[in-house]
């Protein structure tokens, strides 16, 4: 398990190889099989030990607590080796729903948090009652992602833009201090 | 390169090796690394031969472009061999900006093209005269990515809310007709 993490975070998970594993962990790949039949399941197992995906701390201000959702985002996709793993294991969670229950249980408590924040905002009437929390979770954590694909980092201004689409249902501006290239 | 797009949609970006590609082209690895030196590179290339990825065509009607917008992105990541191997390159093209740089060439008419749909949608002060285009871009294409990581389909409900957020500017709501776990 701590040879997974390492060598994850040493060579990404796309050349990350069962053999390197039991290479590094001083067993056999035999050994391995046996406990985690695919690399994915073996990855998410490892990380669930070493890494603490928590929720974001409310503080009872809808601005201030998207804006925490967006840089906890932001924060898991560019600095954990979570969210770099998590694209590039796309094909084999669709290949093996077992190992995409496991990511989605690890990330559940996490993701849990987040929703009762958000609807917590909703019985505030600082959101509209019936929001619907999930999406707007997957479109932060997305938007985050998908730039991060297409090598464009997401300054704070790109989370101010989002936070303000959110709270202040304005779309975002380019003279908000990003320009279309940025 | 016909070896290429055949064995990415037989295996998958992660599982495709250079060697399996060189032996259905029936030549040496070398003759494949002496072209593309990676396999992101070789990869991209070949489906640019293969796949045209084209601007939402305008309809003069922002909310209908913006629904088009919507349904072109959920068409690319659920259909496309592109769409498909975009998320798992994570790594390799953070490892090798030249291929980034050729993906976004790639994409680049097709952005362009969006881009300038929605420009015009704030020529026609449908949309505000400094709106990032390009923030709005990356959003839609990230939900709709993130959702299909987590294996979240995205229904025409989660198209509706998404160009409803944009258009009318009002946060997704559960009542449009997509529950918490939809």
């Amino acid at each position: 398990v701590d040879a997974t993490v390492d060598l994850l975070t040493d060579v990404g998970y796309h050349r990350l190889t069962i053999e390197s594993i039991a290479a590094r962990a001083g067993v056999g790949k035999a050994t391995v099989y046996r406990w985690w039949p695919t690399k994915a399941r073996l990855v998410i197992e490892s990380l669930s030990h070493r890494i603490e995906v928590t929720p974001v701390k409310t503080t009872g201000e809808l601005r201030a607590d998207v804006r925490a959702l967006v840089d906890a985002a932001i924060e898991l996709f560019t600095e954990s080796p979570l969210g770099a793993a998590m694209p590039e294991m796309a094909s084999d969670l669709d290949a093996d729903p077992e190992a995409r229950e496991q990511l989605l249980s690890f990330l559940g408590p996490a993701r849990a948090g987040n929703l009762s924040l958000l609807y917590r905002a909703a019985g505030r009437t600082d959101l509209p009652h019936d929001v619907d929390a999930d999406l707007l979770l997957d479109l932060i954590c997305g938007t985050v992602l998908y730039r991060r694909l297409l090598g464009r980092r997401s300054s704070s201004a790109i989370a101010d833009q989002l936070t303000e689409m959110i709270v202040g249902r304005h779309l975002p501006r380019t003279s908000e201090g990003v320009g279309p290239t940025a």
